[in-house]
């Protein structure tokens, strides 16, 4: 087998076959398929795609190039969630603590963050002493014993997703639905979890542009996780602005902790609503969505929700006082208000903006190698439908940095200003079970 | 300007521009462009196109990625050709001594041959002293003094298609037509030459399936060359059968001598005599094509151009006995015969088999290192339209092995034998001017 001959009949828009697949994602780790032949590959995928079953075998073949996580010992349902990305999100921190508090395990690798704010393990340490790296004894250990770990991965999963989402990057062959669906997927499944949430967002600055590609996207992924034995659903939301109000590491954490405490803005307290509505029907806790959204409720009041935050964090090593006390968390050295220069009603802040702005705070890495300012990030007073007056705060931002002009302006040009009120639409689009 | 963006440009489908084009041939050529983006970028080209401005200035800027002669202190119009090949094709060599001999300036530089039988150099270092190194300075005194030299490259010639074809061929990327002919183009113009004609090959085994896409190609390569201030024409020829009967190096030189003293075969007589009437016409010989097969005819006759090729050869070193006594060339140990099992009309020959026989035979290079056996090949008794009874000698083949049962089963199953006989189509089946 030779891999010209696979990128050939690809290029042509044959179907490949299983062993033409392996072939190829083998070659790509082992080095036997140079990067040339693996990049003029995945334009020619870009172009002539992938069928479900193509896209199956590569997933699969990807989830076993490195380590695959077994989780048949720890007992209960192993529940896991993705979201294809968004600013302001925080939602794995309200969230997994939520489900577990059920007694369903929660067991989720998660990553760092570059491009705009930190990633979940990035936010984790804005609480001091969280260590996120786990040993793979360390990690279901703690999954047994308090029903949920996040942390960074055990052991080296999926190294073909690495080296091809590396390559991707720079080839511009990120877009493309088979590509998208076997890179997420094959990094889930390698996790070991049961069943899977995903939460596949749409719009401006997401993959996705669109419901009907959000929801093809959506579909594929649950099709190639019930060929490979995982209840996997997903909900298509929508980007028109950042998830809640906070972006930024420790004021997510703050807002994923007010959150946990009924004192949620009300887009953010929606999405976990359904999706741990869901997510508790996965884990078999509740027998329909309508029970899981009240049982969801109830965990907020309680503050059910709240005390399995701080087992996690305790459990990693954090020092759980923060969450009882969040004035803790280091403030940043300026704050800066930015004001609109009109009035009118919020349409859109356009999320890539926002992010963009975050990183120039000091919230985010251009480069890996970059340190994060965990104080620094945005907080947006007003949110898409709020009305405002001329010369009212739009957003606050945050940081330790006294000049940070461009992001000011970057702020002030996320916002998008109606003379009417938008129509409001749900968060969530849709819900695909199968 | 980053790559990722020309990549993504071009698999959008949008124009680039010259700025683009040019940022990605000096990135190949000086290795700031990895070849991972190169060959994505090439693959999005296969799909996307480029249109006749942006090919022209890829084959600039290619052209420019290395020397480009300068023959301009050479008085005359100097003529050049190019094949886009072909099995049995020793065009050259009966071709250019022809228009040489009316005092045309033939200064061609030619390649070797991977694959099936050697290209134009290793045919020439058949004839023994030949040496096909000649300084700029040598080959451009040879020009001047006897008015042809066919040499390899004096300097370095073209290093962005050197590159780039390395990479179009393991990457499934060598079938698209701005890229052949921007390959074709940036070398022929880097040569130096005044006029060129084209010799476009369609047919199973050619890069061009089908006459409406050679028409394409080389029709683009006209425009491009008329750009770039050049006097390009093309003819389209079929490929249903190799040119001539001979294939293999010593044999296709005797060929192409028998040729030049009247007795070549009537397909190669029939390409000789148009393709040195359009060269005629564009050295501005001939008034017309008539009267250049005319003048063709007449030198073929009065041997003038046999008396060129002998030039050629001396002056690069080699005996020029051989042209005068082709019996001095060496002869295989060998001979086999190949024999039709059914009686009927030879409808086709299938040219990509009978190179790969003849290089089975030793006549070729599998990799390029091999050495080349000049006696070995195959010589065609039988060509497409002649009749056949069962047990008549299709071919002999000649090689210096014992064991090559493997290329006469091949040879074998290269003819295609019909029970009628199959309409006889010129060999050219177009002449395109601009």
């Amino acid at each position: 087998m030779r891999m010209v001959d696979i990128i050939e009949r690809k290029k042509e828009g044959k179907k490949l076959t299983e062993e033409e697949i392996s072939f190829f994602v083998k070659g790509i780790v082992d080095g036997s398929v140079p990067d040339y032949q693996a990049s003029a590959f995945l334009m020619a995928v870009v172009f002539r795609g992938m069928d479900e079953e193509e896209t199956s075998y590569l997933t699969k073949w990807m989830m076993n190039s490195g380590d695959v996580l077994d989780l048949s010992d720890i007992p209960g349902i192993k529940l896991d969630k993705h979201s294809t990305g968004g600013v302001g999100d925080k939602t794995s921190l309200s969230l997994m603590p939520l489900v577990a508090s059920f007694g369903c395990k929660v067991a989720k690798m998660s990553g760092r963050g570059l491009g705009h704010t930190g990633g979940t393990l990035d936010k984790m340490e804005s609480v001091p002493g969280t260590n996120v790296y786990l040993s793979e004894e360390a990690f279901k250990k703690q999954v047994r014993d308090i029903g949920i770990a996040i942390a960074g991965q055990t052991s080296e999963i999926d190294p073909a997703d690495k080296k091809l989402y590396a390559l991707r990057d720079v080839t511009s062959t990120v877009e493309s639905i088979p590509l998208i669906a076997s890179s997420i997927m094959s990094k889930k499944l390698a996790s070991g979890s049961d069943a899977i949430l995903l939460d596949v967002k749409y719009g401006k600055g997401a993959f996705m542009k669109d419901v009907p590609s959000a929801r093809a996207l959506a579909t594929l992924m649950i099709k190639i996780g019930r060929r490979l034995g995982k209840d996997v659903r997903a909900i298509i939301s929508g980007m028109e602005e950042p998830l809640g109000k906070a972006v930024g590491n420790a004021l997510e954490v703050k807002e994923a902790i007010a959150t946990l405490r009924g004192e949620g803005p009300s887009d953010f307290v929606e999405l976990i609503e359904n999706a741990g509505a869901i997510l508790l029907n996965q884990g078999q806790v509740a027998k329909d969505l309508e029970e899981g959204k009240k049982l969801i409720r109830e965990a907020i009041n309680s503050g059910q929700g709240l005390a399995k935050l701080k087992e996690l964090f305790a459990a990693e090593g954090g020092d759980a006082s923060y969450i009882d006390h969040p004035e803790k968390f280091p403030t940043a050295a300026y704050e800066f208000e930015i004001r609109a220069k009109e009035g009118g009603f919020v349409e859109e802040i356009d999320s890539l903006s926002i992010g963009h702005a975050a990183m120039l705070l000091g919230a985010g890495r251009s480069r890996a190698e970059d340190n994060i300012d965990f104080a620094a990030g945005i907080y947006l007073e007003k949110k898409v439908g709020d009305e405002v007056a001329p010369g009212e705060v739009l957003a606050r931002a945050y940081s330790n940095k006294e000049a940070v002009k461009e992001a000011l302006a970057e702020i002030e040009g996320a916002y998008v200003i109606a003379s009417e009120q938008p129509p409001l639409l749900p968060l969530i689009r849709e819900y695909i079970e199968a």
